[in-house]
């Protein structure tokens, strides 16, 4: 295990730092003034262009990009600690470095599946930041977390493929520049269960395609939205196919494992700058007599707070090498293993926080209680956390059933 | 000890259990339908008066006032279920059967220390459910749980109190039939510690006093709303005082105990709802071809949800009937006690709740989310959990101490 | 609900307090000694009988007998601080007042369903405290907790039962007086699932009884023991049967009951007493300049450790009056749920007692590490928490199938 | 941070593995029969010396020290997978491989501080395998985790060094072959605080020296021994001085890094073995008709397990890393980290284990019993978790600290 961060890595850390602190961080209260102003929960505020723009200046663009012809082309091991920085300001750094879920994963499948005409109308403005895009799985109708309860229909009519179905928890669908969903359904149903399901690539304009609200988590409306799609006889050409029909699930999988890495390390630097401001409070509140950060239990608080962070973020460095070394698929236990264990370790740190807090701490006057909300959903996000479980406990009695019969013979 | 309910409480048990089955619960989703459509947070929706309409016509009102002359009378032990069964509707039950925090306890404090002036002013329209009311004690700048911090100045000019100073996390003073503040102020900054504050009844149109902001909680605007409140020289004449100067403190406390025992019932309330609707939906899910409801894990969280729920119930039951017979000073360790357990049961039972609903549990499709927001701040409201874990621990020390004493000599 | 305690409970609350302070808790010390002198862990001490003749004496003597013939005839209610009580002094006290499991369940069969020559044989010299017994039912070979998985064979020749099989976990077999065994066993295979078994009282010095080993329990040898037996062609007559034939489930049903609820408040007495010691250990301790007693994450322990004693009890003695109430069959959800809870809250109490008092607390040179492991054994004892669990789950889902439909019509 | 295991470290990871499957497994159940022969449960049994011979002649010798003229010179890292290895067979893999405390702690600050005398008679023998050491530093009477409080007196006449005091914990004590205990006590009051201890080698067979007891744990009596040790009027030469007068407190601290990854490494390979044996028992028990190793609760206790066991492997990795890298000193919070973890993770892991053997789990019929009571003792050894999540807390606090004056300036 090399979990060494290269000079390349290195390099990039730094120049990510200065923007954070010089450009992020400063922003956050504009931005925050911009969308209050505006009214509009899915407001695109012009400080977030005003970033971008200064992003892309100092080369901090497509970060996530892990092919060099369209990003840095950093590994796992070395986008990871980047991520984790990203998360930090999660309401503007990722999309700032066009580096923002779900985006990035869609970019990802279109690089590695999309037609010359498809990079050519979706990839490149996508990867100039110009247009945002959306990924269209989950059913409210079915346990989605099982690929082959996918129910949305796609069906040839020789032509056309015409769609029907709901989706929600569609993420980005709000976003102002949010122009095509990638769509998952059911392309042939009497098809062998992973062979089923295909991908199309859905512009948001196409009739038959409604937005028909945003979801909110808690109560909050997030800005790019977690939306609720109808599709009724929506039609797209057979050239909106991504890769062949009856490769909707492959090209899941393909997706799913950099995202979740992403997903929890963005997660850590979340929870890690509620440590901060944990600390900060509890040095800066007195109760009978004895600041906060005196206290036994509160510092019970940080210190579990640092041993959990430590641990998940070393989990999670593991499978970004795992990936890096062996695979996405040889890694998918690690896979299952941080996305139950990243989101859980920053929830608890986060309800400390809020609680040292006090009832400021739930309220919009510090990102608490709105990381939490966005941290809570990522305990179903790609699979609830007993799914990925029992796949590692799966894993586990598989490996000892394997021992015990090489031991025996 | 003897938490039997008597045929008086019985009686009122059935009645209400009728009026939840015949008129609350049905009337949920109308109150959602009008709330969405008034565009307002903070909208007053016409459902809940024909609620207050009804539960007035069938002896359903100010069920928690413990004074005869002015409501059922109810013992805490009676009125504990009661207050259990309006938590299972949290948003309607308690105020249509003028029953609801912070309206209760002020009504209380006015029966208690009211003048007959201030009676016929305030409290008359309070009972008769005419007009609402806040209670402003908690401020920004200092932890508000140790009442010697409080800052807001009340100097008296000989004739009038002149008021300066800001509080926040005002319940109920959004809501559109507020008329009347009861304020915690300083006084005499020079008397002893617990005799420096008084209470002061201001007219919430009174000039001086402006409404900044209802402070949401986890994205969610209360529609009764948590309020940032200014005072800039608000002047109120002498008779505006809550028995005399100097007695802030002590109505304080005596305005605690029914409440928190109210707050705790009203919790378990919200958990026994979250319950049914755990099981529920674990009936109703299948995934890898077994229903959730026959999965060990999910059993476990159903059945340790069932026996939390009947310890913290027994334990506010013991609280509810020490108030009854020793009074609220000799339960304050018993109320201390409730106020950490509950909230924390019901948080971890609407947790599981959540997880078994998936993202659906997180969104407004569900009652889940906003009881998790309202709980979650109970863990502040009248003194974190910290606060009340240490007096519980005092009180313990202290008891051994005496214990030793005794076996020594 | 009603917990009061009667006069007469009263009145034996405070001559079993008197007996504690004046004979048993002074006794303690020379246990310990005369048992460490005597070189064997399974010695009877003097001490003991001097407790009982003490016991006897001032009327504390089977106390737990529900039957007033037998014993004061206490209710559950009344019984339960009682046997909390003995729990101060585990190793003492129960057996001192002669109402020691297992020999309190046996005396409890035995007076419901022996007959008139088994009473005079078995349950006078029990009641008499001249001799122990054991109950022999848990097996090595299968999940026991499931009585239809029993296989010890008792095979009837036409004149006698032969028993062959084998037992183990049984306890008070290597007491110095135990002269007796009651066993569970399989008399008819082709019957239905619960009238297989038949119990048997079986002299321990008849031939074929083996009693091979004691188990140890973390390191412990129990005074009394936990026996693996051995039973090879053990012949016993025909009226060695307790009740009918196919009687055998029954029978160990109508013994569960009552025995659960004194383990439980046994347990908690435990606890009592770990949390006293907790107490005086943190108020004796200083690091870095601070008692331990005023450190925030002790005060945290404390505090928890009383709110859950509290909740705990009150659950118990919510069963014991059901039981006393609507029997133990229409209790039998609470006890599951007691059986879960209250080992479990003790456990963590013990937990955090032994972590204050340092090495100290996993010696000898306090009860606690012992206190521990008896404990431990009770998350199994009467089948494992998860058996318990799904039993309150199933329970709990079939509540809401009633509700449901009865709702829906 | 790169944890790769060199060449070196794969070769003796192989060599090691081989040893442990053919031999040390396999004489497990010799040794418990052995040791259960003797009736003595300090005795040294044969088997061991076999085993050391085997290790000795296989080249797996000192397996534990850093410089190479002693042993094979192994980085943290490269041994740390060889200690946990280790842990799994407690009983017999450290001592066969001359590779058990605190003989590894005693023999690294002899060589790094002993005479050329004193490594001749004390090192050589223990690096030969012939005699045991202990070493003694904590006090019954006193809080040891600080050693300030240290209270051993040493006084110096001009040519011996006379020590009385008391010291308990003193593990290895008991081995039939100890020889020799490195002793800390107090030479200077006066001195400046850390500068008042120093230590000295005494021969166990020194006039004074009494060995009043073995501590026990739970119930166990360790084979090697946690024994109180009474120093009256001993008398040692200044030849037995340790480095100089003063030094005391400087080497205590030079033998804990490594001491404390060796014991987390142990701790993280007994709870793999207990993994194992967990997964062994839930695949051979069915309950209610289904193997345990397919309940939902069963397998959500082996995925958590297997994802906890990861995290703290790879911490106390990171840790090994930073000590060879950089050194003690500037990795003792990430030591106090792992000193918390470690043992925290391991008892959940086994706690799980044990519920899942039932009443087997806790006799001795498995080893998990006596896994669990030696892993308790490891959250007081070298300090309790409190002490160390205090370090963790005040260094956190200190690193915020400075993050806000330089971003401030």
């Amino acid at each position: 295990m090399n979990f060494s961060i290269s000079d390349r890595g290195h390099a990039y850390h730094e120049k990510l730092l200065s923007f954070m602190d010089d450009c992020v961080h400063p922003a956050e209260a504009v931005y925050e003034k911009q969308m209050r102003a505006s009214g509009d929960p899915n407001f695109h505020p012009p400080v977030l262009e005003e970033l971008k723009a200064e992003a892309r200046g100092r080369g901090l663009w497509n970060l996530f990009h892990p092919h060099a012809e369209w990003g840095p082309g950093l590994t796992n091991v070395e986008y990871a600690p980047l991520a984790e920085m990203l998360g930090r300001s999660i309401h503007l750094a990722p999309e700032a470095t066009n580096s923002n879920a779900p985006d990035t994963g869609n970019m990802e499948i279109l690089t590695l599946f999309g037609t010359e005409e498809q990079k050519e109308r979706w990839l490149r403005p996508l990867l100039a930041g110009e247009i945002a895009s959306a990924f269209a799985m989950t059913e409210p109708d079915v346990a989605s977390s099982d690929a082959t309860n996918i129910r949305l229909r796609m069906e040839f009519d020789g032509d056309h493929y015409i769609l029907n179905g709901r989706k929600w928890w569609i993420s980005n669908a709000l976003h102002k520049r949010c122009r095509v969903l990638i769509v998952m359904g059911e392309t042939d149903p009497g098809a062998e269960p992973y062979r089923r399901q295909s991908m199309l690539i859905v512009p948001v304009d196409t009739p038959g395609v409604s937005i028909v609200r945003g979801l909110p988590v808690f109560g909050y409306q997030d800005r790019v939205g977690h939306a609720e799609i109808h599709f009724e006889d929506v039609r797209v050409p057979k050239s909106a196919l991504l890769a062949g029909e009856g490769d909707g699930f492959m090209i899941g999988q393909a997706r799913l494992g950099p995202g979740r890495i992403h997903h929890c390390m963005r997660a850590i630097g979340m929870a890690e700058r509620a440590l901060d401001l944990m600390v900060d409070r509890a040095q800066s509140r007195t109760t009978f007599g004895q600041p906060l950060s005196e206290r036994g239990n509160i510092q019970d608080w940080i210190a579990e707070s640092r041993v959990e962070l430590e641990m998940v973020r070393l989990l999670t460095l593991k499978t970004a090498w795992l990936m890096d070394t062996v695979g996405n698929k040889a890694a998918r236990t690690e896979i299952s293993a941080i996305k139950v264990a990243a989101p859980g370790v920053a929830l608890k740190v986060l309800d400390r926080a809020i609680q040292v807090h006090g009832g400021g701490g739930l309220s919009d006057d510090f990102p608490l209680a709105s990381m939490y909300a966005e941290l809570r959903t990522l305990r179903f996000a790609d699979g609830p956390d007993e799914v990925h479980k029992r796949a590692i406990a799966r894993r586990e009695l598989a490996r000892r059933t394997r021992e015990r019969s090489r031991v025996t013979v």
